[in-house]
């Protein structure tokens, strides 16, 4: 058997593995009902492993040699060449609530950089996807970045004031004081739309690398830009925070922005 | 011809509003696109008008000497037994960007206060009604509230943090250190899944009688309760805080959460 060399050879069967995961998820339709406090996360946990496994067999079953690294079982073969990066539920706060922004981020990495992506969204329906070369599609059209170069009156997005600390909170508030507005809650659903032309920047922060390589080969697709917030490409080492923009022009002005409120705490790499 | 006496009467006619703003904003697809940032919100005020405009010439058909308060037009007759109470897009940085959870509010109000209320949700075809005397329900099928009693462990959402003064931040950090998690940006669909059982919480300020009469029949119908901030029904000269929750027990813990921060600053209802 040959082996695929290409990134955008492996986009059919990533297309094949987001079908999988979109099976499973439409099986519990609108939400998760019945959590009770103390076991709040623990039906979700199991649909998410359920997912995640049925990747990794498929995976398995089709590159055994390759890396996954995914949320919900230990990390495998991350020393080859090609690594697959899983998010089973981006959004397990919305799975459970029924409020259909959720998907399956699944990533395909080559020497530690996202090189392929796929953002699938079973309760819309829609699919985006790029590899490397390719363009990026939502449901198999070609969708790109708005034309925004400047902060002044762009849309902005994250998905929760949560996880962010003083420095950051204070950071991501000067971008927000010169953004148009801000919308909460978006989570991949907004990175998807930004590709589609329909947001300017996204910024977060306590995320992991199965958050957002996924988004890296699509953004890029698209005609935007993501990093970290150093201006560093995401990859399976990056740190946890990251941030998009619609054009490299508008990326340029939010990386100053954040560095002018970081400038005594910039974050490491650490792994 | 008879004239309706009873709030259910109404809920035919009210389906039709919804039918009518729903034809109008499916014409725009998922989202507006081709923004500009001096003049970001004119074209969705455009829609705004043209969806509140179709309403109230259907109103103005049907029952001439209803009075009606919208978003987007000075209110008329309010004087009047009936008032409807529209806003013909919750959610607009949401149909801006094509995230699909946003909706048309209708409700009627008699002497001051819902009791009749409509979310619309062309984006993901749902529609959730109540009247006083009839069920909740959610395309055709009754829907209740989840039994959750008490704080702790709770499933939270909030619209956006920023609305929130200083002491308005406090009490909802309150009640977000005792849920399980907090959920930002669902706006009017986090209600509609409040009511539809998949939420417990829902927290506001800044908020308009446009923005939350409409939710107040379906919540209550549901097995819900709404108020303000300090436990009053919401009507047409309420304030610009409210909050919702799964049941009568909940919400007094609620409340009495919320109170103990505000206790120097209760809001007076100023309309």
């Amino acid at each position: 058997m040959i082996q695929p060399s290409m990134p955008a050879d492996f986009l059919p069967f990533a297309h094949r593995l987001a079908e999988c995961s979109g099976v499973i998820l439409k099986r519990f339709g609108h939400g998760v009902r019945g959590f009770e406090s103390k076991s709040d996360s623990s039906p979700v946990t199991a649909i998410d492993r359920e997912v995640e496994a049925a990747l990794r067999a498929a995976i398995a079953a089709e590159y055994p040699d390759h890396g996954i690294l995914g949320e919900e079982f230990e990390p495998s073969n991350l020393d080859n060449e090609w690594v697959w990066v899983l998010d089973p539920i981006d959004g397990t706060k919305q799975f459970i609530a029924g409020i259909p922004l959720y998907g399956t981020l699944i990533a395909l990495a080559r020497n530690g950089f996202p090189v392929l992506g796929i953002i699938d969204h079973p309760a819309t329906g829609e699919r985006w996807s790029a590899a490397e070369g390719t363009p990026a599609l939502c449901n198999g059209r070609a969708v790109t970045t708005r034309a925004r170069r400047s902060l002044p009156g762009s849309l902005m997005f994250t998905t929760s004031p949560e996880p962010f600390d003083d420095d950051e909170r204070r950071a991501v508030s000067a971008l927000r004081s010169e953004a148009a507005w801000c919308v909460y809650g978006a989570g991949c659903y907004g990175y998807a739309r930004l590709a589609s032309g329909q947001l300017d920047i996204g910024v977060e922060a306590g995320h992991d690398p199965f958050d957002y390589c996924a988004l890296a080969p699509i953004i890029r697709a698209a005609g935007g830009v993501i990093s970290d917030w150093e201006g560093r490409p995401l990859g399976l080492t990056s740190g946890q925070r990251f941030v998009a923009s619609a054009t490299p022009e508008l990326h340029e002005e939010v990386l100053a922005t954040l560095a002018r409120e970081l400038v005594s705490r910039p974050e490491s790499v650490l792994r």
